[in-house]
């Protein structure tokens, strides 16, 4: 088994990158594939010890830098670490490819060089977050911000094949992200979808709304690109503001500080739980190979938690899977 | 000044209804209308030795009970609270109504009874949120699912009258919730909108994602209700979700138990900061009255805030600078 991962892409990059590159070899004993600049990549994992054995360096002279038009961008050269780490997949010499660049680049240049599953409309983000019930994954979450209802029904598809495999569980419960659980809630897109969602196999519980996701009502949480990133950038944002507005309120008095010092081991916890490095990366599901793309902020514990999430999905066969499920829905 | 209050809106009506009103007369010296069952109601208000002089009540036999399709219900009755007291706004007997209510039955209510202000195409429920700059508001978070670009150009002037008067900020920032700052992000609806706030006479600032919304980079935040809603709904989840994790790690041990106690006042202070209950009710903006609709679960504080916000609201001549501000829309 074979991962590529961009040595370019974390914002620290290649530090974390050849970090975790060191790291993986070392738990799973399979070669990794760092794209980028072979010279200088070379030197410095021989700096830092690592085994260029096991360690290959794809060569790519160039960092996929972006401007607002990630898709123009990303056509336009075939040297950066992107391209080169993702062409590795599709010529078979790769099982997956893991990076922490851009996302609209990382979105784009995988769509342009591997192409969509047969039949897959669009490809979506689907990232695993936490809730008091267990982990669920909701997509799409920002790979398209305008959807119809059969993209609707093929995220629901191939999010209940992933969380299959992610959550080991044999009929994951799909639910649309919806303003109210009734039947019949929802904008036109949500009352379109919630009938032909009925008419699939899958296990469509119906609507939910964000308290019923937070408290474990569904495995797979199913929306537009659009409303989706509202649902994943509000809840950063609120657990940070929530966050700082606690640490102001226990600095506030020495009484309360010396409180939350006692405490803090809880608050780590929490934090932990939430951080999305637990995580690793971010699959985008429905393109024809194995592609996981982390936060900028990546470093290398999350990075390692990627390339693990990577060889997960690879030993299930999760492309197979998909392509599969996407399969028989046409032949419904 | 004259605020007429449903007596049967919360879920342990009337109790809250009664106290708040009682509370009111007090605070303010102005009469307030209750509008319920007359003969209960009274018997209630002097066993409390709440004054009867000031304490009107408007006799509305029946509470509106709703189904899922608030629009019918509310069209068929005219004696449920929510009906008699809107009347007393529509025949100038009253000045603003307030109710904790369903929402559904009460944004029918309102609609179907007092109508919208001359050019208004949709109302918005327009929330006032916390956030680390100070409050903003946000709307729409719910009464209209599917917008379209001129639904969101008169929510962005709306709100900004709103924030106007409420945060006593002469040229309002306002924003579009959006999945990136740059402009060109969005859905075609934020893209479409985007240049057509640029041309008003407002304070566009552009695209705000989630967390610029909560470091306080806008005070008029504009979205479709089902985008607004999965944020309000999304803020609310996710703070239930993360006190209940700090909870269950603090109480995971002794020590750590003993570190949340200490700083306990710390937690009771942002927990204030976050209550619904200190805003007391939501606006609905673009109805030809001043109409406040607050939580179910509201108590007399909530109530009495909400009376508050509709009392600053009548003081500011919040309808008619709404009503000039729509028609110099319309002139532009």
């Amino acid at each position: 088994m074979k991962v590529v991962l961009d040595a370019m892409g974390s914002d620290t990059h290649p530090g974390p990158e050849l970090q975790a590159a060191i790291d993986a070899v070392e738990l799973w004993g399979d070669p990794i594939i760092l794209s980028g600049p072979k010279e200088e990549l070379e030197e410095r994992i021989r700096a830092l010890g690592g085994d260029l054995d096991k360690i290959e360096i794809a060569h790519a002279p160039e960092v996929l830098t972006m401007t607002d038009k990630p898709a123009e961008t990303a056509r336009k050269s075939s040297t950066n670490s992107m391209a080169v780490g993702i062409d590795l997949l599709k010529k078979g010499d790769a099982d997956a490819f893991v990076t922490a660049g851009h996302t609209g680049g990382a979105m784009a240049t995988a769509l342009f060089r591997l192409g969509r599953i047969r039949g897959v409309k669009r490809p979506g983000l689907a990232p695993i977050m936490p809730s008091m019930g267990g982990p669920f994954i909701m997509l799409d979450v920002g790979a398209n911000t305008d959807c119809k209802p059969e993209y609707l029904i093929q995220f629901a598809v191939m999010g209940s094949v992933y969380a299959k495999q992610a959550f080991s569980k044999s009929r994951p419960r799909v639910a649309l992200l919806s303003n109210g659980e009734e039947p019949g809630k929802g904008n036109d897109l949500v009352r379109e979808t919630y009938p032909l969602l009925e008419q699939t196999d899958l296990n469509f519980i119906g609507n939910v709304e964000p308290k019923d996701v937070y408290a474990g009502a569904a495995d797979v949480v199913v929306t537009d690109g659009f409303a989706g990133n509202v649902f994943v950038k509000t809840s950063e944002a609120l657990a940070k503001f929530l966050s700082d507005m606690i640490q102001t309120e226990i600095k506030s008095s020495p009484v309360t500080s010396l409180g939350g010092l006692i405490a803090k081991p809880a608050f780590k916890r929490v934090a932990k739980l939430l951080d999305p490095a637990e995580y690793g990366a971010i699959p985008l599901i429905g393109v024809n190979g194995v592609v996981y793309i982390g936060h900028g902020r990546s470093d290398s514990y999350a990075l390692l938690n990627a390339i693990r999430a990577a060889r997960t999905a690879i030993e299930g066969g999760i492309l197979e899977a998909t392509q599969e499920a996407i399969k028989s829905l046409f032949t419904v």
